[in-house]
């Protein structure tokens, strides 16, 4: 049997001032710091170690593993960053405030938006100062993988060739591992591990901050999964995420 | 032309209580911190950038990369672990208060210990719990490869192939590399690039937190090298680092 811990990334300035947040590489409030400490705090005191780590290429989620290791005194995991495991892009809507934009539009476009598995928002112009064209951590990549706007079917496409490629045979291998990612990266690798609906995955709401952990059987399908840490404070992070985008 | 920066961690918690500290995981000072902020902040003015990182397994080295690479906004840089660069092993002296272990041995012997290029000082004992046999970071290695104490010599002959097997074929390959490594294993590739004799490695002092740039040819021979920022600074940090281990 292979365990996997998953983590989304503790909160982050623009999950504080609501706003999409998309590939903007934002980094985490004071109360994301101290998430990512709790969830180190937390796999160290339940006998956690790991082998092995993957992040995302934007800070929160980095920041997060980071502030983890260091509470887990395991400064020294490799890590692999991977652009795949990256937020899903927000296209246009990445910077403008969730509830002024629901205000706008009303509630039901900004679901649409926020929750369609196949509706992308409208993308960004080619010459938009916010894309990633210019970014040095996508130097490497053909234009056309660097996205102007994503729907979670677009994210999903990206992420499963990383667990297929990468972390599955890791996990094989007999690696243990921890993952720090994103709110969408996530809710792709849970849908395929547990086979959730296109229309299913939109209302599945990933806390910040809190460690996942998932016990799979020698094919890699789940046995079960759970949450380490208070069950209170899991329930109130998930509340928290499914109310962000509400018009206030 | 090739340029490759390398780096000595900030002051650690052992530099500042003048024990002798080798492969023990001690942690940065505050002053070290800042070093490593004051590093990246250099480096980022300078216009710096890189493709990769290389590290040892002791987290002064990897806190120093990872504040350095905050400070330059390059949290996402691919980073590489290797025991290999680590400090030079200090065998039964690790722990030991360099100023009492003066006044008792003798500043001479001290210096020997410190000093010599091929006398290593008294191995740990099998059974030490100061040995790192135990330790999840070094499980992949077979135990002849945990050393109990080390010369420099030593830490030459193990330096040495993390150069030529890992990051001379990545400078070759056009990465701009940082290394953020230790007082000795800094010596041993400094030796090499610089064709330094056996006995005048022993005299070169390298600063805490201070990032130094060798700028290398075609056949990665050095052209020049040079420290960046403040020179005052450098030059305090180098004196304080040859006064360590004289009786007080």
């Amino acid at each position: 049997m292979y365990k996997i811990v998953f983590m989304r990334h503790g909160e982050s300035t623009w999950n504080l001032e609501n706003r999409f947040t998309g590939w903007t590489d934002v980094d985490l409030t004071e109360k994301g710091v101290a998430e990512a400490k709790a969830a180190g705090k937390v796999l160290k005191d339940e006998g956690y170690t790991f082998d092995l780590a993957y992040t995302s290429v934007l800070k929160r989620a980095i920041r997060t593993l980071w502030l983890t290791l260091d509470e887990m005194d395991m400064m020294y995991l490799p890590i692999k960053h991977d652009w795949r495991l990256n937020e899903r892009h927000y296209g246009a809507l990445q910077g403008l405030d969730k509830a002024e934009t629901a205000a706008k539009y009303g509630d039901a476009q900004v679901l649409v938006w926020r929750r369609s598995y196949d509706t992308p928002p409208e993308p960004l112009a080619e010459d938009d100062e916010r894309t990633s064209y210019n970014d040095p951590r996508y130097a490497g990549l053909p234009k056309s993988s660097i996205p102007l706007t994503e729907c979670l079917k677009d994210t999903v496409a990206r992420v499963m060739p990383a667990w297929d490629e990468e972390i599955a045979p890791a996990i094989r291998a007999g690696k243990k591992i921890i993952i720090s990612a994103h709110g969408n990266s996530l809710r792709a690798l849970i849908k395929m591990l547990d086979g959730i609906s296109d229309s299913d995955i939109v209302g599945l709401n990933i806390p910040n901050g809190q460690p996942l952990v998932y016990e799979l059987d020698a094919d890699l399908k789940p046995i079960r999964h759970y949450y380490l840490g208070d069950p209170a404070a899991i329930a109130a992070a998930q509340a928290a995420v499914a109310n962000q985008g509400k018009a206030k």
